[in-house]
């Protein structure tokens, strides 16, 4: 199967997550008018666990890139936050009955990032260029948080 | 007075925060080897409030920088996670008494963030390039969370 990779957009990626981004009027001005402040625009759930802030670093891809493996956080939601302003790419799917349905792929804009709702599945972390470093707000707690479901038959996604 | 811009490391920053970067090994491998965690990095603390992230746009300035305002948020943390590759300037002063101290200002590294600890005495967001985005995290909730000090003698920071 061939999904093709869409333009990261905040409607498109609702079913699945918020797109974290400067986008339309900011909330508010702050800093004597020097400095633009969209608040609050992820919906945070992470259960009986707490927030924290982790890095992570991942090797580059490219595309076309073939995802064999889907995963998702029963726990808790899960924000990536991009420290580069390249382009990287986001694998989802909704929940069909306890494993993924359709696969869709989205490719971001420099200054995008996502939150992906709780229990979302998703592909892993796939940046498109060094140097793959990211903030990643997500739950910090007890149990097990990770389900991975390997697909039987892996998809390819193409510009 | 002159404040010298020093490298932004751990070590020097540890009395105002903590910084935010893929420093030393991972914590932990994930992805079937291909990203690394750094764990858990920045102490949050949003006391009876929670966890938001938002998005800040900031007015890129320029060295020598003059700071004639400090502030610092009583009721929680706030962390500044670039979403770009190039230095920004982080003022902070320790407390005395009531007011900001003696000041200090850090230059970032590409791939570095910081976490203010709740209460930090620090200047207002300064990238020192476009497109000056950052996502924050940082406490949402009721009541007030920001107390500004004006300096009676700005200080100017100087590379």
């Amino acid at each position: 199967m061939i999904v093709r990779a869409e333009p990261l957009t905040a409607a498109a990626f609702a079913p699945f997550g918020d797109v974290l981004e400067a986008a339309g009027p900011h909330d508010k001005l702050i800093n004597e008018g020097l400095c633009g402040r969209w608040h609050d625009r992820a919906a945070l759930d992470f259960g009986s666990g707490r927030a924290g802030i982790s890095i992570f670093r991942a090797e580059p891809r490219a595309l076309p890139y073939v995802c064999a493996l889907l995963e998702r956080h029963p726990e808790g939601s899960q924000a990536f936050l991009p420290l580069f302003e390249a382009p990287f790419l986001v694998i989802v799917a909704p929940d069909a009955g306890g494993a993924p349905g359709t696969p869709r792929a989205f490719l971001t804009a420099p200054g995008q990032g996502v939150n992906l709702h709780r229990g979302t599945w998703h592909g892993v972390l796939t940046p498109l260029s060094p140097p793959g470093l990211f903030a990643v707000v997500d739950r910090i707690g007890e149990g097990a948080n990770l389900e991975e479901h390997r697909l039987d038959q892996p998809f390819t996604v193409e510009p």
